[in-house]
């Protein structure tokens, strides 16, 4: 895609989405979600490198005696590995949750071939987490070492038509795209929750949602409860860290505090998973469950 | 300011700052807000443009009638206004709410003279600000024709610095910076509530605050109340417009729906004003009044 006809559709298109707003500024006005506080679970979810273990098995053996429900996994090379996971998990009372990344290239690159790139190695990602239930993968539109990359409000127009495609592709493989805000210092492009939904919002497709992390959160928001409000109905997964060097939540002593987000996701009513991605400072035997408890805790709190 | 040079800083900056992340991670989590949904007023605000009348002295006569409790005018040449504002404001039930824009240059510029040009025009609009006991002068870090500006993450940095700069000068005068988020349209650097308010957590300086607009929010955000409860206690200013075409409130119909938004300013408990910031596309002498009873309405409703 020429950057130049993009540049030409998007003031169009803009434009003409500056006139019809009466759908968009009526979603906008989100009505008051019911509180069903005391009904939701916490669904917690480990990374395959969380758990204790030298083996995918044992490690699932743990999860399920820590009442782990999910299991997220990375997505380079995902399609060789269908049988392998379908085979660990069968039987289990531990489901796929996401499936991190692994795609090339990237979304709002100012070169087509590395938008394609991004387009084509998602794709395949997609077709195997949902072959394995995933309930997404997750994509970041831009890293700010991927350069050069188009700029606002030019790359908003390009992610979204791309995303719409994508948005179509997932859904016929039952499962989602997942758009993932990081913190500064390691994209520019997409760093908060709520620039994600509103994404969401205009792509206008179930098979585009976002996510929300609480290590790139601890940055880039100041409320993790306005935050997973703003995410709303377009919330499908959350990362969890220590808020201090994104190791096993409680690590970080006082400053390991979810209860404010967690109000939110009861709030919401949330149905997905809250899953570990950080790293361990301690033995993973005892800080993984001490996180584990912490959690729940903290959720029953909330 | 050398740009190689803020480059360096900022590396160092970040660097100490991503390390030092205790305080920052416990505001992060901020408590649950005490609900005194009950007791909050609504503090509504017109700019001298908003109001039917020929002069200023029968504007804000007609404000009064209407319980009006702030003025805002724009900051340009406010210097020469002071006395005359002073005096059309004596004795009267209106006070000075904020101070829009004015200043020229910008905090993003990658010239150094273009942003010393906004240090010093905002500056002097601040000094006077204080004078009439404003809230606030409401300043924008960089519009997308403004360019050439810095890319994130430096532009952050180099913003942050002259905030804190900008913060301590705005409470030596009693008033502060009020940070505006905008559409995509208008401004790709600062377009979120929650952008604006980590950007014053960041500065933190009592100095530096923000604003919500809800015409921008309209395209920028999900959830006015998400938004809002993300601006916290840095919220400062609200804007008010109707939905669709930025009129007076109402005339957009069904779109005119502000209640999610007024529903978190009374759970902050916010003490600030909801200013106007619109066309009519009415008579005024209708449309004024019949807006003023919509909001008042919702605020109800809220």
């Amino acid at each position: 895609m020429n950057t130049n006809r993009r540049d030409f559709i998007k003031k169009s298109a803009l434009a003409a989405g500056m006139a019809g707003v009466g759908s968009l500024a009526q979603s906008c006005c989100n009505a008051a979600p019911t509180p069903a506080k005391n009904n939701v679970s916490l669904n917690l979810s480990f990374q395959d490198g969380t758990a204790p273990g030298t083996s995918l098995n044992e490690k699932l053996d743990y999860m399920e005696k820590l009442g782990i429900a999910g299991l997220e996994v990375g997505g380079g090379g995902l399609t060789k590995r269908v049988n392998e996971l379908q085979q660990a998990l069968k039987g289990r009372n531990i489901k796929m949750s996401a499936i991190c990344a692994g795609f090339s290239g990237w979304l709002i690159a100012e070169n087509e071939a590395q938008r394609k790139e991004c387009m084509d190695s998602t794709k395949e990602i997609l077709a195997a987490g949902g072959e394995l239930g995933s309930t997404g993968m997750i994509l970041v539109p831009g890293f700010n070492g991927q350069q050069p990359s188009l700029q606002m409000p030019q790359a908003r127009e390009v992610l979204i038509e791309q995303l719409i495609e994508l948005g179509d592709f997932a859904q016929k493989h039952n499962t989602s795209v997942m758009l993932e805000p990081l913190n500064r210092e390691e994209a520019w492009y997409l760093r908060l929750v709520a620039d994600a939904a509103a994404i969401c919002r205009d792509v206008n497709n179930p098979g585009v949602t976002c996510l929300g992390d609480f290590w790139h959160m601890t940055w880039e928001e100041t409320s993790d409860y306005g935050a997973f409000m703003s995410g709303g109905k377009y919330l499908r997964h959350v990362h969890m860290a220590s808020r201090k060097r994104r190791s096993m939540p409680g690590e970080d002593g006082e400053a390991d505090n979810y209860i404010d987000g967690f109000r939110a996701l009861k709030e919401l009513n949330y149905q997905y998973y809250v899953s570990f991605e950080c790293g361990c400072q301690g033995k993973r035997e005892e800080s993984v469950p001490a996180a584990v408890a912490l959690l729940r805790e903290q959720w029953e709190k909330a």
